[in-house]
């Protein structure tokens, strides 16, 4: 838990990158950084012995809409400098979640004891970049309005596979009206860094989605009559092909509690 | 008629612009310029008095997505340089339709004879430049495969006044399943000057179509249960509001029968 007066401080979404990941590595943040150094992206992490580094780096470039990469560090190094000053990935996240063949077996504030030097880092790009592109031109966003987590579904798009990751591509929804939605598509394609453009739009069974109110993961949220489905490739896709590759060791960041770069939304925009 | 020599020279694709307006100013070519020089930019033509440029502007600065406007020539000047070299506007379109009070009175190959000195020419862009980039692409659109005429609906969405210049918006539709029609806003985005980005995705009655079996203008095309409709402001929507306003003189081209410029389609992409 951390004290309200530091929480206070370090919630302000102008603070710096750095501060929340200062406050994560003291232990001061330890739950959600949704909302934190609100102008900065975030992103997932994983980590993985060098063993199967090789092949999760090729099924992220195999599917870049659901596994976009933002940074891979060298073999060992627990520091990201394309990605901020200092970082600590052993630290600086709030909340880790430690993997044993597939099993989760804690969800440590720090990661530094099970830090050896054959580990390798992935930061993954997240849709709190595109979120707030969509946000700042005006589009509503009913999850984020409500308070709520996305809803994410399974589909029965298959990712490419690579070595032993392979699975389903995980789709976040939002509901929009048709003219959003053809802006939403502009808006989020200058962001290929952070899944990109819609992958489908309309009928959720077209892509394998049985029920739109029961989703896979995060929450429901209402869809109106006036509204279409709009599906965006997520980054659970690879967190379920890490699980159902039950390998023998991986690191993860908790839910929400992600990575804050130095990195600024904009500077993700391709033009 | 045309002679069939000069007809198979000038159906070449890769026949030059210029060739084909003088084949048109020639009497050689009369009908449709479909599919003449084909990496061309054509254009829709409305020529009116001075004492209605002015309105017919403001309607299409205030209307750019159905009004793209790609050139407007100097009063009584029937060339327009920018569009492309030694254009006489009077002769180049293969035919034209001659408007009196809203009424159409004729349909002759050649204008000059009804010219006069404060005659001023607009040139709108068309669907062809956007078709030409989707097929590029890869993104097959049936009507064409079809050999018909793309189908045209009058919708709810009503245009920006101008003046005399009002009315509501046409839309053309081309069937598309969900990922194309996503790949497609990404490419007709590109494309200001030529629609842009469509303005409907999605189920018709949202813009006022009662029936997508029965289009206003143009021809049918059959919308498959994994297809989406996708709808694009059109050029009809100031033909519309130029036939409703009823002026005492205009002149338009005919339908398929359109200016075509020396501009390269690519020249378009806005980025």
């Amino acid at each position: 838990m951390q004290h309200p007066e530091v929480l206070h401080e370090i919630v302000d979404g102008a603070s710096s990158a750095l501060d929340v990941r200062l406050a994560a590595r003291s232990g001061a943040l330890s739950s959600h950084t949704s909302g934190l150094a609100s102008a900065h992206v975030q992103g997932n992490l994983v980590v993985l012995p060098q063993a199967h580094a090789g092949d999760f780096l090729r099924f992220c470039q195999a599917n870049p809409k659901p596994c976009p990469l933002l940074g891979v560090s060298e073999v060992g190094d627990p520091s990201l400098p394309a990605l901020g000053k200092d970082i600590d990935i052993r630290a600086d996240l709030p909340r880790y979640r430690v993997w044993r063949h597939g099993e989760l077996i804690d969800e440590p504030c720090d990661v530094r004891a099970l830090w050896t030097d054959d580990m390798v880092s992935f930061v993954i790009g997240c849709s709190f970049t595109f979120e707030h592109a969509l946000l700042a031109e005006g589009i509503a966003l009913r999850h984020v309005s409500q308070g709520r987590n996305v809803a994410m579904y399974r589909t029965n798009i298959q990712t490419a596979r690579a070595g032993v990751f392979h699975g389903p591509m995980v789709v976040s929804m939002r509901p929009l009206r048709a003219a959003d939605a053809i802006r939403a598509v502009q808006i989020t394609s200058r962001f290929p860094a952070v899944h990109g453009a819609p992958v489908h739009i309309g009928d959720p069974a077209w892509i394998g989605i049985r029920s739109i109110g029961c989703p896979d993961y995060g929450e429901a949220v209402e869809l109106m009559p006036d509204e279409l489905p709009v599906f965006w490739a997520c980054g659970v896709t690879p967190q379920a092909a890490l699980a159902a590759a039950r390998l023998p060791f991986a690191i993860t960041h908790a839910p929400g509690a992600m990575l804050v770069t130095d990195l600024l939304h904009h500077r993700l925009a391709a033009f």
